[in-house]
């Protein structure tokens, strides 16, 4: 037998999500990974959503060893309005395929307990905080200035970026370089493995909204493509920087990175604040085929 | 003798400035163009100090048939406390060498009057606004979001950019392209020319400041750049899109410039408004060409 290094543990923060489901999906398929729970958030679908459909997914995978923790239902300033993109990922979240509800329940924890919690059981082993989130030097996908994770909460976002953990923040400038094709699609519809099947089902809902959106034909890999930094970090190359989010106006939601050598000659809002990582360039066709081949392949 | 083509009237709004002074020269003696007038604003000094030092420019250069008239001293939401960059360009906005008053005055008229009384006056010959304004793409030169014309005045420079005129916009991400290195300065320090003599004076402080600030031995040609995009527009290529203006938050003064063909799912702050054109590149080695040798040349 081969020589297994020790498995990293994973916690996927999440809002399934067509491609969320992808990421979970590859996540349970990688055995250099251990995924210890899905937390839940609003985004591509309420938080209560967010929390049925991970519960779903994981009875799907044949996993609900792993737990769910639901996350909040407001910004971090408590607003109930919430930007939800259902024209993206179906009013399920799902691809609108009438998916029975799952036997399963979340945790009694909330995802901030339950990550605390976590996080205290393994001392040590914390390691990255891997964010994908962010437009840089790209235009946003909410807006011409906002990525959409980002977009969901601003507020919640900046202190994040500021909060000198280790963090790698994987930008829409990263993901729309890693396009799933009309290829790699029909491969999936004719694996027999229980992911490929169970994602071309869904991934009608994705493919329609990105030749709406976008005129192409193919899908952005988003989550699958953060997911993939975890498992083998030399699919990227990123530099340092301090990254502050715009919290409101126009540019609501807006990242901006200083990425630059200049000393500025007055104080600015990036000075003393901690450095985070962000990619700035990937190997696009690496992560499209380390993806393929964990999810045409079963258990 | 050669064909001449008529000669493109322009009006340059100007806050000199050492680059600006640059700007000027190589505007007197582009055969392409006739200055019919300068126009004044806070920036790199006070509004009061740049038409003195427009006034002076005009003497030094031997052309006081041009008018200056003097524009606002308060942004356009009337603050006064204003963002002067004396750190750039000295204290008296020409490297602090002492110069003596003009003995010139600016027109009665503001700047605004001026610029409207000269549209007037040649009824179909308004042509397009270049501003040398925003960073695309790029770091801001103020702070990590913002460049520093743009910063000056953001609800002003949201209203330009959407009024729907011709513009043409060029970015930090092109002027920093565009450097006066070592060599090219000693060759003005050589050359008989009064521009060049002058110049050679004023262009210190410049190099200290880059040398500071950047860690670079050259300036960057910020306004003398975008001067030539009036003489040979085919120096730079541009593509063209909306361009907006955070105009509070830490990105303050940042320029949001809509570059992609996504149609986005929600109504956003750039839908509906005019387009402008934002320069992408720049044959650099051309302009600094042109510009030393409009420089090293007299009348």
């Amino acid at each position: 037998m081969a020589a297994v290094t020790k498995k990293k543990k994973v916690i996927i923060d999440t809002d399934p999500g067509i491609d969320d489901a992808m990421a979970i999906f590859v996540a349970l398929r990688s055995p250099e990974l251990e995924v210890v729970g899905l937390t839940t958030i609003f985004g591509n679908v309420y938080t209560a959503l967010a929390t049925r459909n991970a519960l779903h997914l994981l009875e799907t995978a044949g996993r609900t060893d792993i737990p769910v923790a639901e996350g909040s239902h407001v910004t971090i300033k408590k607003a109930t309005k919430l930007r939800i993109a259902s024209f993206v990922h179906g009013s399920d979240g799902l691809g609108n395929q009438n998916f029975p509800p799952p036997a399963g329940k979340a945790v009694e924890q909330s995802a901030a307990a339950f990550l605390v919690e976590q996080a205290n059981l393994y001392p040590g082993q914390i390691g990255q905080i891997i964010i994908l989130g962010g437009a840089y030097s790209v235009n946003g996908n909410v807006n011409p200035a906002a990525e959409a994770n980002i977009f969901g909460d601003p507020d919640a976002a900046d202190i994040v970026f500021t909060c000198g953990a280790d963090i790698l923040a994987i930008g829409i400038n990263i993901t729309h370089q890693v396009l799933l094709s009309d290829v790699d699609r029909k491969k999936l519809e004719e694996s027999d493995s229980k992911y490929a099947r169970y994602l071309s089902n869904i991934l009608g809902y994705y493919y329609d909204y990105h030749m709406d959106a976008y005129s192409i034909t193919g899908v952005y890999l988003h989550d699958p493509t953060t997911l993939l930094a975890a498992v083998d970090p030399s699919l990227m190359t990123y530099t340092e920087g301090v990254v502050r989010v715009q919290t409101d106006g126009i540019t609501k939601g807006l990242t901006v990175f200083d990425n630059t050598k200049k000393t500025y000659g007055e104080i600015t809002a990036w000075c003393g604040k901690p450095t985070v990582k962000v990619a700035v360039t990937v190997d696009a066709p690496a992560v499209v085929e380390l993806i393929m081949q964990r999810l045409l392949t079963d258990d």
